[in-house]
Parts: C-alpha cells; structure tokens; sequence
C-alpha cells in the first residue's frame, strides 16, 4: 500500500495545479487578505505517524472547526439535557438562517449552525465565565498538540468579527427573546466570536482531533477527554452538519465526519484510523474550503478511509 | 463475544415488554391494521449467517424502505446526472414537505423524501414504463433473497394510497409545474405507489440490504448488483436523510446508515458487517419505528457497530 | 369639471406613446398572442353614464378579475361560514404560493390568490355542481351588462388552461388533502378554469361592477344582486387583496378597491361614483396590468375618486 | 339623523356589559397593570365638533399608533425614496416576524410592523439624532391638539421596552447586516422604544389624527403638516397593514384606515369625515384591541363611514 506520506503529496501536487480555487471569504480583512495559494494537510494516523505536506505549519483562523471544542465542552457539562437547548437535526439551510428559529421557538437545530454555536457558547459562559470560557478551550485543545507554540485567539480577528458580527447579534437577540440565551447577549458573543478566532496550523488542527478519533481518549496521555458515547455523538453531528448545506454533499464524496470553517480549514475524522485535517483558504458555495473538499476526497479515494466502505481497512 | 443471536433475543425480550410502542399509521386500513404487538428482526452478517427474532418470517408493508431500490436503479441508469433533477441535502423539513420545493424551484433536497422518491420514480418511468419499472425493482430484490415467498406488490395498498395520497399528489404536479416531472402526473405516481406497495418480511428485506453491505455485490452469487461508489453514495444519503427529521437522532443513537417506513420497518446497514432489518409498527413523533430504533440502538450498543465507533469490530 | 370622457382620451393618448408595456402571459397561446398595443378603458358612472375610449368594445380573457364573481355567489351562499374554509387576509407572497397553505393547513388567505379561489370554486360546485356553476357564474353577470354578445366562457381557454395548470392542480390537492377541498380535484379544477376562461369587453366588465358600485344592486333592474354588507366585504378584500403582492402598491397609486387578471383587465370600484374597466394585456412584476394601473391612477389623480381622499366628490 | 354623541354613548353602554375583553399585553409592567376595564373613545369631525365618552380624557401608552407619526415624518423627508428601504406591501405575517427579512435581504414590507417602522426610527435618527427626532415627534402631534396637557414620552416605558426588546434587537441587527440600518443599532432602537412610549389620552389621540382626515392640514392652524399626496399614502398603508395579520378583518369589518397600538389604542379615519380614536386594553389574537375593534365596527355600522359604502355621507 502507498504510504499516507505519498498520498498527500500526490495531493499536494495536484492541487497545485488546479486555477479554480474558490473565494477567500472577504468580510473581515484578517481573512481576506489570505493569500488563495496556500495548501496544507496533515494526517496523524492511530498510531501516532504524522505526515504533513504543504502549508501545513502555518497558522491559520480555524473559526467555525472551533464549533467543534465549545460543544465537546457542553455536552461533556450538561449531557442529554444539552438538547433541551438544541436540536440534533441537519437545517436544511445556510448556515446563518434565522428562519427556523422563528418557527422552532429559539431552539436551534444543531451545534454547528450559527445559531447552535451561540447557545453552546452561552452554556460555557454561564459555567465559567467569558474568561474562564476562553481558557476552558485552550485547556482543551492544548494538551492534545505536541508543539503548542500559536495556538492562540486572536484577539484582533475576535474583534473585527464582533464589529461586523450583526446577524450573529441578531440570532443571539432572537434566541434571548425566547429564553434561549441566558446571559447577557454581549458576553455570549464575546466568547462566540473568540472561540471562533481560534489560531492554529493544520498538524496542530488534525492532533487536536485525535481524541475523536480513539473514541475520547488522549492518544499521546492516554487520558479520557470525554466519554465515547459523546465522542460517537459529536462525530454523528459533523457528519450531518459539519458543512452547513453542503454535509450531504461531503458525505458523498469523503464519508467521513468533517467540520469546516470560513477560513478554509477542515477536520475530519476517520474512527479509529486517523485525525486529517487541511487548509485551503477558497471557499465553494457552501462555504466549505473548495480544495479542502477535493484533497479529502482524494484521500480516501486512495485509502479507502470512508465510514461507508465495505472493506474498512482498520 | 456474545452471539448475535443472543443479542437480538434479549433486545426482542426488552421489547415485549415496553408498553409505549407509538401510534401505527392510520392514513390506510391495511397499515391501520397491523398489530402493534408485533415485533421482529433479522441480522444477516457479512460472512452469510442468519439471525432471526420474532416475527421475522411475517410479511409487512416495507413502504419508504423500498426508496432505496427506486433510488438503486435511478442512480445507476444515469449515474451524477441524476443530481441535475433531485439534490444530495437534508431537508430539515418532514418528509411531506412542500415549502422547500417552492424556493428550490422544484427540485427536492434528496432521493428519500416523498419529493425526491417520486422524482425518482420518474426516471424509472421514464426509462421502463410503470410495469417494467415495477418488474425491475422486484428484479433487484429477489435475487438477494434465499426464499422468496411472499415478496409481492400488494396491489390493494397501492391502490389505497393513491386514493388517499392528495399531498404526494400536490408535491407532482407542483413539480411538474417546474419541469421536473416528465411523464403524466398520474403514471409517476402509479409507479411511486406501487413501489412503497413492496411487502416482504424481516429476513428478506434484511437480505435485500446486503449488496450495500458488500460495497455492491450479490453476496450469494457475486455479482456485481451495482458499483461500490454508488453503494457507498446511497449509505451516505440513508445516513443523511433516511429518518426524516429524526435523521441526526437516529445517526447519534444507532450510527448507521439506515431507511425507514411507515409500515415500521428500518433497514440498516453496517458496511462490511451486516445488513438489519427491524420491525415495530409502532412510530415515533417523526414517523419512524418507535422500538425499530430502539432494537437498533440496543444492537450498536451491545456489538460496537456503529460507523462513528474508533475500534470498528471488522 | 373636465367630463370624464375627455379625461380617459387623454388617458388612451398618454398610453399610446408608452413604449414600456410590460410582458404579456405567455404560458397558453391565447393569452401570449394578444396584440400588446391593446388598450381600452370603461367607465360607469352612478347615474348610468357609459365613458368608453380605445378598444374597449374588443373582448378579452378576463382571468382573475372573475374571482370577484365566484367569491360573490359563495359569499351570498355561506355568509360567515365562509371564512371557516378562506381567510380575510393579504398573502404577503405571489399569487400562487403554496408555502403559506403548509402552515395555516389548507385554509387560503383570501379567496383572490389561486389557492382560495380554488376554494371559492369547490363551494360551488358544491352546491350546483360544475355546469350549474358556470351558468350561475353567466346568471350573475349577464342581467348587469346592456349589450351581452360576446359574454362567453372561452372553452379553448379553459383547456389549455387546464392541461398546463400543474401548479393550480397543486394547490388544489394540497387543499384536498386538508380536507378544504370536498370535491373531486378535477371537478373543482374544471370550474375554476371555466371561471378564468370567462371572455368580455371593457365596457361589459365595468357593468358587471355597478352591483359594487350601487353597495349591491343592479342599477339597470333596481334588484338585488348582494347585501349591501356583502358588497362592502368584497371591495374590502379587493382592496387588500386585489393585486396580489402589488396590492398596496396599487393602494397607494390608486386607492380604489381593483382586481386584476392576468389577460391585463382590471376592474376598480369607487363606491357610489363609478364602475370602471381597464384593460391592457402587458403585465408589470406582480402580474398586474402595467398601463392598466397607470391609467387607473391617472383617472384617479384628475377625479380625485380615491376612497383616501378628504374631499370625496361624491 | 342620530348625534354622534347619542351613538357613541350607546356604544360605550354596550361595551360596559361585555364580559370578554381580551388580554392586556403583560411584557412589561407598565401595560401590565393597566385595568381592562378601561374603554374610552373620541371622535373629532371635520367641522371641529368633539365627542367624547368614557375614559377619553385618561392618558395611555400608544404605542404603534405612534408609528403614523414616524413614517409621515420619513414620508415627508424621503417622499418616494423611502421606498427603497421599506416596502409598502402587507406582510401576511405576525408584527415582529423575521422570516420575510432573510428573503426579501433586509427591506421590510411595510412601515407599519416592527421592521419597518425601526427602519423608518433609522431615517430619523440620520436626519434629526435621537433626541431630535423625539422632539419632531412631539412637535408634530401637539399643534395638532387642543389640551396638550400629559401628551409626553415615557421614559420608564421606553427603558422598560428597551431591556425586554430582544426581539426588536434581533430585527435591527438583522437589517443592519444587510446595510439597511445606519446608525449605530442601540441609537435606532432607542428612537424606536422612546416613539413608542408616547403617552396620551383618546380626544388628544384623536385630534392628532385630523391632519389626515383633512388630506395633510392642520384643521386648527390650516397650515400644511404634509402634502394630501402622502395623506393618502399614510391612511392607504394604514388600511392595508395597520392592524397587523388582522387587517383583512378590520378593512371588512370597520372598513377605514386604522393604526392600532398594544396599549389597546386605535386611531382611524373617515377621510373628510372624522378622526377617531378609542382605547379598551384588552386585545385579540392579532394583537389589536378586541373592544376597540368592536366599537368602530359599531360607530360604522351606524354612521355609514365606511370608504366602501356605496352611499358615502360626506
């Protein structure tokens, strides 16, 4: 078999041909201004081989692959009673659509969407505080990462998104309004928006995946993260949500769990074989990293990772 | 390891005694008329064993189920081009909506919404005729199927639903209206009828499932029944949108690929493992098998198949 | 004052020399193969004068603006209990959206939009099946025009109407499958087609609304035609409603209570002052008359006959 | 003929016995404790006479009755320009909805809900600041009235209004992120919660709707308050979206321009006839005042002023 090494150099390669490579999202500059050209990947296999290829080690703004810490927090905090507050169901929209909270009451569909995330932000700031919050997550994803050097929230991007940030206030205000928000609606966002400035490189991104990927443990400490039960539901939900209104189309063409950002990156995961995670800042339609999408795709191609597989090769 | 046929005796056992069992479909005599006491399962493993409970051996209205056959032969008549006349999304709407047809132009969000079944079902007519399309959708089944009694188009249902199906009715002609429907109105749902009509037992439509458990292939013959991509594509849509709005549910507490009915049958499928099917009349507030999923739930647990599991058992 | 004929000359001269006429319907041949050049204009003042300028005396296919028709015959059969099976309120969408029928569950907003015409339609088959409706429908508004020649239901009309009409057969079995439907889909939907395919002059249809006129007499014979509450209830919701989602448009320029259709007829009341019949087959955005409208807001601005207006000249 | 004095006195009789009243808004305190039994109502006729009854003379909390005052201050600054931030079309929904901004990108359909009339708060702040603009406000309503006595803007209500406004922020968030709001959102919203807080009693509310009966004069002064053009405007808009999704309802059963408030305060004209305001607290399920409705459907019924009559008194 052709090592992962290879593979993703294969990758590499042809991604750097490609012209067609989507819109870098442009509503704050500290996005737009991210050059088109970059491309990274880095897959950490179970037994704990990393390969990396491309940018893989620069930083990048992870923002809504972030959605993914906030709720491994909440539900490891409230459990089931989580979805008293949230919804386990796919939207059927774009990501930031106000309309079915209209028809839902305030509850939002899932964690995933805007509108999930806020609430799951608003649980942790009731439990620790917008600081406390902040740092909850970093202790979370830091321990998972050989070399934590980066791994910051930008406070600058925090900013500019809070500043542009009127349709999150307005899914905010209108989850209040029904009794969905329990804190004050700045200060929720205020976690909201610096969980979403999450900074880091792609292999920093595919190590803090790897607690999905072993069913909740540490593979470096060893140690429990979460339950998993809670690690099978989080990956349930990246299946089904992970890309806004492009998930089916992703668990078509990768099958695998997946969450992707406005910055271009991507984690997914492949239960119990590998944590991968990718970073190409132009996005599709669905607002999922255009490359991204096709390098997972290609990889599983190549390694027959899909959770749909037959011949599941673990 | 406990053995499979152990396992499902004492998740059939559990059932017997759960009282709240849900409301049986009622919209037609012959589904209002099922016992809800009735409970069976069938598990058919990858290396061809059989287990059976219950009332495994008793012939029920398959339903929805049989979208998966309707969708089988579609998606290999033509291949992606059927992504031009039906998409690849959840809806997050019930499965008898109309609204989102309005705002998507007539094209419904995937092949397992009545929409999208009956768009299906069009090309079928289209390519077949509607007694050549219900002639190759038994073509697909039998073979699968040791013994093969009682696998039928109960005509009298067909008859029944069409009657009664005003609302399927309004989602073709709505359709048509935008050019998505190519044959006569009444000929598409004659067909569409016919196919949810599908009555067979536990055991056989277990059985049915098992060339997506394969990746494709006719486990009993070795042939090829249809391309691995495109076994891997349906898994991926039955995860997605197979249980309507309880999809995500069910993909958090079963974490397979599954189909569901109003009749109360679930086929679902663990890739390279087995192929499941349950039966409960019985239906949850999403239309789905109240203790189907439950049975299914209980069987994940207690074997580990879940696709989201990181130490997959195969 | 400047007489009313001299005003609608120069009305019929200011709309010769527009060159932006709006699209004619195109979706049947009979209505796409109308001359665009068309323009005529009726007026019936309360004490019987007859104004009439361009090709006010060539017939048309006067499509929705028959609505008022159908309404007033179920009105006078049900009084209030209408209003179980139609409601009294603007649709704030097109005028044949099926959205809002999924959430108010089958009840019309108003028997203008399609959906409750349709419902207005079933009543009266109802009550005197399909051919007695249509002449019912004949009964009403022959005796209230002086020269009846010409006053037809377009058979041809109605069947193309028909064999193209799938979003109108959508509506109706959605309704249907409320139960706001009683008759059989097609039979219902016959009548309603008749009912559009109802063919007249411009100066036949401003005498079909001197009953309006008069708050509900036939002021040639003296006799009833509607209640003087019932006549009232109907410009209300012509007023509402008339229009479609151009109605507060037309509101504004207006300000009479009008209905359109989409032949490019509009008939517009000013209570106790004038019946008035425009027809012009080009159609704005909303799928009203765009020189119709232009020119009932000319006739409006000279004749200060705006129900908003503080020195009502009546 | 009866007085007007005679009618409305057997009007409030009749309203004294009736025991179903509605329920008085409870979002706030301050309209929480308001008496239900409250009912007053005034008629000022274009000849100057003043009829009062009831608790005409005891000050309430106008609160979207206000609105006519905001948009005939818009109307008259913008003219038709306004309509490219707020559309003149029912909504066919509930006051505070959202629904309709996400698809129609941030233009409301009217001024007249929620939306719209913060829209209209922002085109006042950008002219006049907050301050400002109360004051215009102010200085537009008091010319108008005889006694100007208690005409004030409650600041406990606007600040209570403001801490409980979450919906109202969700809306103005909401526009702002499609660029339809621009001012700083708590500047616009407090305008909008300060309008709202205007407090008077029914003979002033009624006084301040004579420069509408009048087609845009103060009858007091003679002086121009707007042009008859956008008196025509403001009372069409008011017909056919004053009185939320109760408006079809209202143009049937009372059939004059209306503005209704939460506080139960309506105002209505009879153009060239009669302003009329009446306040009962109690509301129906649209949100308007369930006995105010019910004594203009009476006071019509009597009078004859409805624009629909065909025998018009004027």
């Amino acid at each position: 078999m052709t090592s992962i090494t290879t593979i993703i150099e294969d990758i590499a390669e042809e991604m750097r041909g490609v012209s067609e490579r989507g819109a870098v999202a442009d509503y704050i500059p500290p996005l737009a201004c991210v050059d088109p050209a970059k491309f990274g990947m880095a897959v950490i296999e179970a037994d704990g081989q990393v390969h990396t290829v491309g940018d893989a080690n620069e930083a990048f703004s992870i923002q809504s692959v972030s959605k993914i810490f906030g709720f491994t927090l909440a539900l490891d905090l409230l459990g089931d009673d989580l979805w008293q507050r949230v919804r386990q169901e796919p939207s059927g929209s774009a990501f930031n659509s106000i309309v079915q909270l209209e028809s839902e009451l305030g509850i939002p569909r899932n964690p995933f969407i805007n509108a999930g995330a806020i609430v799951v932000s608003d649980v942790l700031v009731s439990h620790y505080g917008v600081e406390g919050a902040q740092q909850k997550i970093l202790d979370l994803v830091r321990p998972l990462v050989s070399d934590k050097s980066g791994i910051t929230i930008d406070r600058n991007v925090a900013l500019q998104e809070k500043e542009t940030g009127f349709r999150n206030a307005a899914l905010a205000n209108y989850m209040r309004n029904f009794g969905n928000i329990h804190n004050l609606v700045p200060d929720t966002l205020d976690l909201y928006f610096h969980q979403c400035a999450l900074t880091m490189n792609c292999q920093q991104l595919a190590e803090t995946g790897t607690y999905l990927m072993t069913g909740g443990r540490n593979p470096m400490t060893g140690q429990a993260v979460i339950s998993p039960r809670n690690a099978r539901t989080i990956m349930a939900l990246m299946m089904m949500c992970g890309h806004y209104d492009g998930s089916g189309a992703f668990a078509i063409r990768v099958g695998l769990p997946g969450k992707s950002g406005v910055g271009g990156g991507i984690l997914a995961i492949a239960p119990g074989i590998a944590s991968v995670a990718v970073w190409s800042p132009g996005l599709n339609r669905h607002g999922n990293s255009l490359l991204g999408t096709r390098a997972l795709e290609r990889l599983v191609q190549r390694t027959g990772w899909s959770v749909f597989n037959a011949h599941h090769p673990s």
